[in-house]
């Protein structure tokens, strides 16, 4: 299992989101409190898109996020609007770059915390679900990258919340094809740049933890002197696997089975239930 | 491309045949002579059988060996006498331990140099002829280990040359079947702790260098004081990338489109031909 | 802080004491109880003497012990009747191999848990006092490496534990002349190959964990149907930095300012009191 | 020995000077033509300002900087107007992060090829002549880093030529001392975020090569086609170890014992001569 964070905003310093907070997500590298896991330590990786980029940067390492320096010079001199950062814990598959979170896939960016239960009985089944044109791309072992490019094979350029349903439809199928009750267990986020789609979603109804922050306007007037609020703008958001401190208001647990979508304008959060193509 | 060594004989510490030679395997990671590349240094392999053990072991690091700690130690202090080790020069894929060469399974062993000519294009279809029992143990990304798990499910258990025909008479036809004229380019060696085979080979008909050793019991006669040659047993054989030297009467090309087997008493030479079975 | 293990006996598989005990070094890594930190995450090292060497071997690489498939490797086909294990938490500095322990240095191995306090300031002075000589092999720059280089200084070759006392004194010594009040917290171990000698000693008093295991002999009255103890000899002796399990009567903490030495017949135990040299 | 390269001018992408041209720094690390070694595969750094910073950031990683995918991605997105990179051939020091060039010290970046002789033998008086003050700050075991600690002791925030002679001069001197004719062979670059100082010496009078770009209005008439050429501003310029590509009048050799001055306004070239201060 792993932890992740998506922040969509006023631009900010890697740092200030990653290092700083009291339980930052390099905290929860070594002391998860959340997680299956209380050590996140299997690689990691950082995506972020730039004012000239239509396509996100990554740095992705296989040692621990605690101990990186090249994390930690990027931290202290790279600002976004919009960035991933995941620590990994792994669940079995090697520990390698390849199978580092966020994936990357022309312009968008998917990381995961979760697993497909029994994915090592159906890899080759979900495997063979994926579009050919882009099976080539597959660069790593992971069931997370294998879910990301089924959702890409089921449109997630055309309707991101439909692909994911799509995706996580045929791997409870698949997995019960295969005898496994709960095939997937999964909190996930996904980018194009632009909005963020974030799900929490398990076969069992028990789904690792995920957060969002409040809107930042209500934290204002809780908080009016916190200097870190006044700076960010009204739409700033963050979701995480878990708070990143204990500020009174300032995190709420995103609903068992739903999705929440990160963008300009209001914000939304929706019911999710996965569906299989019956095509696939 | 890649360059590999395979070694059989009198047990000798890993150094005699790593290092020490004048262009050694670690000479020709920085200077290859022969190889596509001049450099080796995606990552290397080494894996050798203790007296101890069916199955061997393996050191594995994605850095070049040149410079490599593990490895030096490991030389200096393994002694045995069956080994395998390989430099890598990626063709592309992800430099990561398990892209490293020798590739194992069970008590088996594989290397290879060359390359699957369209490999990214085919790469599905390959990966779906693999025994679906086995498809799960894949761990990299590399043609090489495609290779080696068609081999597997060929039959490498029963008849290693055959398995090994039938593997390259595979990717011959689909490689065709995608319009690729010469799909396949391996010098491949093979071993389950007993014997070594040894296989040059390629579509094209212009395959990389291969050489075997002379037989000891000649190159004593040609190089009565040479004291390494007086320690070794009648039997020892290296089969090699490059020549390790220029010692006169002491290399012989394996001839193209043939196959060695190393092994208890007198060593075979045999012609080989690719056979795709029908029903793959 | 770190944790370690150092082994003399019968030779095992290094799996048997490394990876097989419930609470084995690989749990500590993850899950030390005793430790200062849970996660010892910061890189690892063994290294083992074989029956045809003088000198040890080491394997040590900056990743986690716990996802390290190197050290799997070896743990599952070497033998050793005298190894040094070793999991690092950095208390600051680089996470590198050459930081890595045990450190060796031609026959001796060394490892260490613990810190000096104030090595930023006293770094410089202690340096000064490495034999000239020995100066260039430091090739790391952790305060552990340097307490070796200072006990070789001080005649490791000749008298271990008055090399280590002197060693010690000194470091108090130089400690306190910087307003250091308690400079050193030390578990530490030694071998040539033969004997090992292991320290407990803080300048507060409150040093960290360090445990023997009790005589096999009367482990075997305690614990007659356990198998791996009638495999041993008498004279087999592990000592950690934390109990591998909580089998009743195995473990016995080692007296706080004490040393004790592994040996051919029967083990000893001694008080410890640093003595810096007046000529140092 | 080692290939570097520092730019000054034009924000641009790293990706346009460090993977584009056609003998670029990437090309060098497999096939350099004027370093001492064709292959620069002992890690890598790279090093830049960033608009809202005065220090610069690093990345440095240990393997090759060929296949090293965290450096395409920075080149791929990162801007800067003034950046160093360097390939490391390790003339014997252990290759890891802290060895990696650029080192940095506050707003200050320095990188290095070539060799302190028989540094081994003197590495401690050395070492010892570095500022108290500074010498906790050193991380790794180079003599580049020595040299780069012994400027800043030597004035380097002062009077950068003066301060770099100082060292050259010492380390003539230490050199001399342990019996060493010629003591120091230097390429070397220095940057506080505005000017940068590339210095050319060698004790024998048998300097590495470095070369730098001709003026770009010159260059402009001479290819008045490259769209290259019209994109960056008159005063961009470029330090190198070797050209580039093959440009006709691109490059010019910095003449022996000399050092340049890159800066707003005019560039400087003048004679280099070391002066060891009486004091040190």
């Amino acid at each position: 299992m792993c932890r992740w964070l998506a922040y969509r905003g006023t631009p900010v310093l890697l740092d200030t989101i990653l290092y700083r907070p009291a339980h930052s997500l390099i905290d929860q590298s070594l002391h998860s409190k959340l997680g299956v896991e209380t050590t996140n330590g299997d690689g990691f990786g950082v995506g972020w898109y730039s004012a000239h980029d239509e396509t996100p940067a990554l740095l992705r390492d296989v040692g621990p996020a605690w101990n990186n320096r090249n994390l930690r010079e990027l931290a202290d001199h790279v600002r976004s609007s919009l960035f991933f950062a995941h620590i990994r814990a792994s669940t079995g598959t090697a520990v390698q770059q390849s199978n580092c979170h966020p994936f990357r896939h022309g312009r968008w960016m998917f990381m995961h915390n979760g697993a497909i239960d029994g994915f090592r009985l159906m890899r080759r089944d979900l495997v063979m679900l994926v579009d050919p044109e882009l099976y080539a791309d597959i660069e790593g072992t992971t069931d997370s990258e294998v879910m990301f490019f089924l959702a890409l094979t089921f449109g997630l350029d055309r309707d991101p919340p439909a692909a994911v349903a799509a995706m996580a439809g045929v791997v409870e199928r698949v997995g019960r094809d295969h005898g496994v009750e709960f095939p997937l267990q999964m909190t996930l986020a996904l980018t194009e740049g632009e909005h963020i789609w974030a799900f929490r979603y398990s076969s069992a109804g028990a789904s690792r933890s995920l957060f969002y922050s409040s809107q930042v306007e209500a934290l204002r007037r809780l908080h009016p002197d916190l200097a870190f609020l006044r700076e960010v703008s009204d739409e700033t958001r963050l979701i995480v696997s878990e708070p990143l401190g204990d500020l009174p208001g300032a995190w709420n647990e995103v609903p068992e089975n739903s999705y929440g979508v990160v963008r300009p304008g209001s914000d939304e959060l929706h019911r999710f239930v996965p569906f299989a193509p019956t095509a696939a």
